[in-house]
């Protein structure tokens, strides 16, 4: 594989990604999601390596994703779990992710509630003189790296299964519904898919999308970024519609009304879907609430909805990000 | 191995299982039984392949029991934690279900405190089209085929090392004591027990075993399946005993007086075994109750007890079946 | 590797500990420190082997230390969670030990709050005529046998890092500072150390460290062990100082004033440390709070600090115990 321009330890943010590293992960990635398909789906990369998951928030889902790629991989994988740990005893974060460096981790794979977590630890182990890399596995409403390059590889891949690359995206409409403003999946997105090419259109009530918004993530490419606070015109002739998890706890903060209002403004459904492109095709980054983000038939629809692809591609584009990170180099 | 006649994609129930299909599981565990007795106990068999545990109801026995035998083939093993899980975020048992097989899992290990919710998983594999293999791990009161193989296993191996087979159950009796109404287990073991030609004995009282059980789980061999409320007329003459764990929850719902009356009415003593066969052997699925369902000096009798040889059949019998399903085949 | 001399099935207790002994783990552990330093770290020693971790106390860090020297060795490792487990229902610890040797444990590996369960464990796995061995990783206030053997490894390899051995301790002076009366791991420490040829202060409170601790556990070495109520003494000339962690739970005991006041009493600082020698090292069993048993900057130099080679010293001290144990033969 071709990882001639890769240079990076860490995988904090997209903000700073460059099109030839998104072409760099979607190629290795794809090779990898080749290795998926057989029936023997293990590679001996980074054998005798070591994967830590340090998830100071809980997700079975991401950390059996990043937990299998690390296997196939062939690398040893450690699991720290928040609940029966030293953090109840005191430790600082940063005093235990030392600890795993010491037993020897190469790569640790960190998930926590409060942004610029995972950023710490890597300047940690920077000062330290280490080799170790770090990968955000999501950081409060911050960013979520290997979601978003999951879903441009499977938009990618959509669009050519045997070659996907980010020019594919060259003036495709991308709409991204929902509770955008506590998204770090939207926010991750947002970049990857601009920088990539991709017009983004964002749709969601006005407490979940506040104009500054614009101002934060559209510094870089302000013409591919558009705000709407109802969904019809986020939709009109969109190739891709990317529907984000609703959290319960917004009602609470009384920033919604109920889900059954929401699900009717800004709900997708096959009658909504007719304003599309007629290839449109649905992504959501799981896991999903039936008849809110989205109606229930459209999900399990295999010609209109990615969910399924999305989660296969995450572990291949996870096996991608590990052995770049690792330094891998096959040819 | 022979594994012409084995057609099984999924283990859900033995209700519908041939006496050449337990024969097939039989032999198929011996030679892995044999393995387990070497100083490496690994082979190559799923080498590469994804087992996946799913316990929506906690239990460490037989994850663990589950996780060691899939180790052993050389598969790699995924954990569910529903503590940790996204179940609490609302999402469906089904999709849950989805996420894993999209992840690459060949065989899912299922256990839920709800009857019917492997069956539905594999309905779902099967209706979309996958080769994924659903196992059985225990639903609600309804079954648990794994226990209930790893007894015929446990029995049969007993009355011949070399070569165990249903032939050899022939006219033996079996007692089945305790919470029989409640058990997944005593239901598996009368479906697998009468099939292959033993006398089935229940005994409990009327709270535990109600008259209609005998409509329920006597259509195929009424002749070998036979009720009582009082302990003696079971015990007669009994080459078997297989005691059932009480669950303390069962005295709150009035259904049982103390622990210590039903120790004495229906817990099983040297005294009481004086009535059986010679040979008698006593099981036992565990956890155990010492004292309750059994004395504590004989669980600890190697002569009288098999309950420590069920746990390595569990391992055995476990390989066995995740070897059939994954479509095995050495010879 | 010369492993003529070990006979110890188990690792319960360093009490009886011969120099020998010390002498053959430090040297054994040093050579898997050097496999360690390689890129790919593991060895096929224990290959098809498993070890279970059973952690009736929870513990992140130990248990992770131990998985890992498992995984380093190429044995299959089970966990057992006491969340999640039979004891909530009733079980033994004895029959939740004996499950696991049933499906074929190798080497158990015990923590447990109270004293004395590995050794009970460990007579019962002898009674029953198996080869598996115990590890105490910690029980109760009593023993941490793995800990202060890594920590006699750190010290040694301190002194001399190409052949670490014990006679290198002969005249040394360990202070050891904290919460002496309920660590187990000053109780292995103070068996190994004095066993080894080191003199060790012990410092501490008189709440924390009462005169009869002397009699316990100064018999073999009585010239050996000194105890100090306040801590300058203690450090006067000192080559290494061990700080203990402090339970939080000793205040509400009235055994201590507040964490401020014991800082300044007892608290490891730049300052004190001019009292030692000019080359001492600070050790801790971790997880530290920070600015309570020592200052945090004083932790972060790596002039001063063996706290982080203590974790690497970890794995290759657990791995050459697991090695030892599971009968390893290289040469």
């Amino acid at each position: 594989m071709a990882t001639t321009s890769w240079t990076r330890r860490h995988v904090l943010s997209l903000s700073d990604f460059s099109v030839a590293e998104y072409d760099i992960v979607l190629r290795t990635a794809a090779s990898f999601r080749e290795v998926l398909s057989r029936r023997t789906k293990k590679v001996p990369t980074l054998q005798g390596r070591v994967v830590t998951n340090l998830f100071f928030e809980p997700s079975t889902r991401t950390r059996s994703s990043f937990e299998l790629a690390a296997k196939r991989l062939s690398a040893d994988t450690l699991n720290f779990a928040p609940g029966s740990s030293s953090l109840t005893k005191g430790e600082t974060i940063l005093d235990t992710a030392k600890t795993y460096l010491a037993m020897g981790t190469d790569i640790m794979v960190i998930r926590h509630r409060e942004a610029g977590v995972p950023h710490a630890i890597a300047r940690e182990m920077d000062r330290l003189g280490t080799n170790v890399g770090v990968l955000n596995a999501g950081d409060g409403q911050h960013e979520h790296p290997s979601q978003a390059l999951l879903d441009l590889f499977t938009i990618c891949r959509y669009l050519d299964r045997e070659n996907p690359h980010t020019a594919l995206l060259q003036g495709k409409k991308v709409a991204i519904v929902g509770d955008i403003l506590h998204s770090r999946v939207a926010r991750s997105n947002i970049w990857s898919l601009t920088e990539s090419g991709a017009d983004v259109h964002l749709a969601a009530p006005p407490t979940l999308l506040p104009k500054l918004f614009r101002e934060a993530m559209g510094q870089k490419h302000p013409d591919r970024l558009h705000l709407h606070w109802s969904i019809e015109p986020a939709l009109e002739d969109a190739d891709f519609v990317m529907t984000l998890r609703l959290q319960r706890e917004r009602m609470t903060a009384n920033l919604l009304p109920s889900l059954r209002e929401y699900h009717q403004q800004f709900g997708i459904t096959r009658d909504r879907l007719q304003r599309c492109q007629p290839n449109v095709q649905v992504l959501h980054p799981g896991p999903v609430n039936r008849g809110v983000e989205l109606s229930s038939d459209l999900m399990d629809d295999p010609a209109l909805s990615l969910i399924q692809t999305q989660v296969t591609s995450g572990v291949a584009v996870r096996m991608a990000l590990l052995y770049l990170m690792g330094g891998g180099r096959n040819s």
